[in-house]
């Protein structure tokens, strides 16, 4: 085994602890990295305070970026200082449909996840980025393209492609029309990536607090959703909206802003939604919801980020006051992404 | 005021009972329709049984033909003699986007229902087409095409044209694997719509008992939704789920069977419906809604039911037995509408 070290929960409560972690030893397709920069996503916060420690150690992170240390002997793609991001997902079944169609997130085997996942060959926990090395199978590392600043592109691999896939999915472009609710980590880069594309996007936040960093993201504007005027000015106006509030909340107001033959599709969000049939017939509009994304939309998502250079909004942290990034994501006190950074680890 | 006979239900209660009519004068584009076929439908059977007598009286039917009897000095479109059609819509604001947009059943106006609506000039509630005659703004009525039997083609014009826009609106055509969920009213003009428009079809049911009929009606095969067997070989399998099914129900099942970024489309229900957002995500499905049609749309479905030789299968009744098959409907025991002769209300 090799070893490392990163910030670990070992039972129940909401702290990290730095703690020595054990990383597997290098199979032939596999590349260690040296972790540099992890993005703090909401996931890791529902993880980490949910965490009962009766399944073990958890240690969070599924958005990082770093440089490759070493690589086993059948890895061709990569080389030993290559910079490289990983994403949520490490390994898939690679038989199924939907692993064919290169969408591993929807394996149907269930991807690996990059922490808490079960690896498909010794049967282990993983252990996630919010550590000072990480030991992946080479077809789930990706190169990151020259140009990307790797702290602030350490979100895309998690929160990035999770908007890129409904955005390019439903094929947003120069025209389309684009509303994002909610302003944070997912929402600043859906903006960013809508008006990339060359969408006309629109923000819609409970108050009018963001509308000055709105317009600096790219947006035209900004609709308080607060306000039943504005709500009502922008009934059936936008192609595509992306909603990425975290919290349950109803998606009829966010529905009724649909344009006819439009889709809401929300990515803020897991767990069970409830919509009023009407909301969906009026107008012959589409839910759907989307979560991060295959290997083809995430090379895809990386080298557009390179060309129109995206990358996230980020405060970054030393991983030492990662307890603090939870309790500030806890209370959505982030403009827009807490992201570690590892060398403290050193 | 004009006079005629239907069956109409004056207070609380279950029951229609036969009674004079008033209809208007005819307004300069308006045409006065001899009705001889009414379906019906499932909506019917929820007015009548929902019906408190509050609102004064009801007389249901939203899916009837006809023959022309009379005409406005404005109209152009018909003549005395002609064979036309009228669905649930008879009149909307014109001038909105979703009415420009030949959307009339979106209009933000709301459109006037043609039973239990109010009219758009002097605000009295519009009585449906459970009578022998109807006065309808001519351009909410349809030439009947040459060769459609004006009794089994009276539900086209409701449960026709609520599953022809989905399919039509998410481009069915051959190579298009469609599903079926619920054979009934609704059902089996899917069907027959989703077949002559070149689709594999299926039919999901509850049990076998409905295979023969769903090959006769073109279906290349049934899939028995209580056979757990069954549903899991049909997982991601249809581009396009038409779920039919009238009662509430978990659409978890049927999302199921949605391929890669296909849809279901729910019609047969309305009101809330609860998903998981995971049933969404898991092949970036989406969950729409449909029930009626806009002028064009409904024009374009006669034109191809006429083309394609497609009608409803009916159970044909004279019109006093309206109580008996509204009793009926509740029980779903018919195969697969009902329509009612209205000549022995001569």
């Amino acid at each position: 085994m090799r070893t490392t070290v990163g910030w670990r929960a070992d039972g129940a409560g909401a702290t990290l602890r730095r703690a020595p972690l054990e990383r597997r030893d290098l199979r032939p397709d596999d590349i260690a990295v040296r972790v540099d920069y992890c993005g703090v996503c909401h996931t890791d916060l529902h993880a980490v305070r949910g965490h009962s420690g009766e399944d073990g150690m958890l240690v969070p992170g599924h958005e990082f970026t770093g440089v490759v240390t070493d690589v086993g002997p059948d890895v061709t793609r990569f080389h030993v200082g290559d910079p490289v991001a990983v994403g949520n997902i490490v390994d898939s079944c690679g038989a199924c449909a939907m692993c064919r169609a290169g969408q591993e997130n929807f394996c149907h085997e269930f991807p690996t996840l990059t922490y808490g996942g079960t690896d498909r060959h010794d049967g282990s926990t993983t252990s996630g980025g919010y550590s000072r090395e990480y030991v992946v199978r080479d077809r789930f590392a990706y190169l990151l393209p020259d140009g990307l600043d790797p702290a602030a592109a350490a979100p895309l691999l998690c929160a990035g492609v999770t908007v890129w896939e409904p955005l390019h999915g439903l094929g947003v472009g120069p025209g389309t029309r684009v509303a994002v609710a909610g302003l944070g980590g997912l929402g600043h880069l859906a903006v960013k990536l809508a008006v990339a594309l060359g969408a006309r996007t629109s923000v819609i936040s409970r108050s009018a607090d963001k509308a000055a960093d709105a317009r600096r993201l790219g947006a035209d504007d900004l609709i308080v959703s607060a306000d039943p005027e504005q709500m009502a000015d922008a009934r059936d106006r936008f192609d595509v909206v992306i909603d990425t509030i975290s919290a349950p909340h109803d998606l009829g107001p966010y529905l009724r802003l649909v344009a006819m033959d439009g889709t809401l599709t929300q990515v803020g969000h897991l767990g069970p939604v409830t919509v009023e049939t009407l909301d969906l017939l009026v107008g012959r509009k589409k839910l759907s919801s989307a979560g991060s994304g295959g290997r083809p939309a995430t090379a895809a998502l990386l080298d557009f980020c390179a060309e129109h250079g995206v990358t996230a909004d980020i405060e970054l942290l030393p991983s030492a006051r990662v307890n603090e990034a939870l309790d500030r994501v806890a209370r959505n006190d982030v403009r827009y992404r807490f992201v570690l950074d590892m060398s403290d680890l050193a």
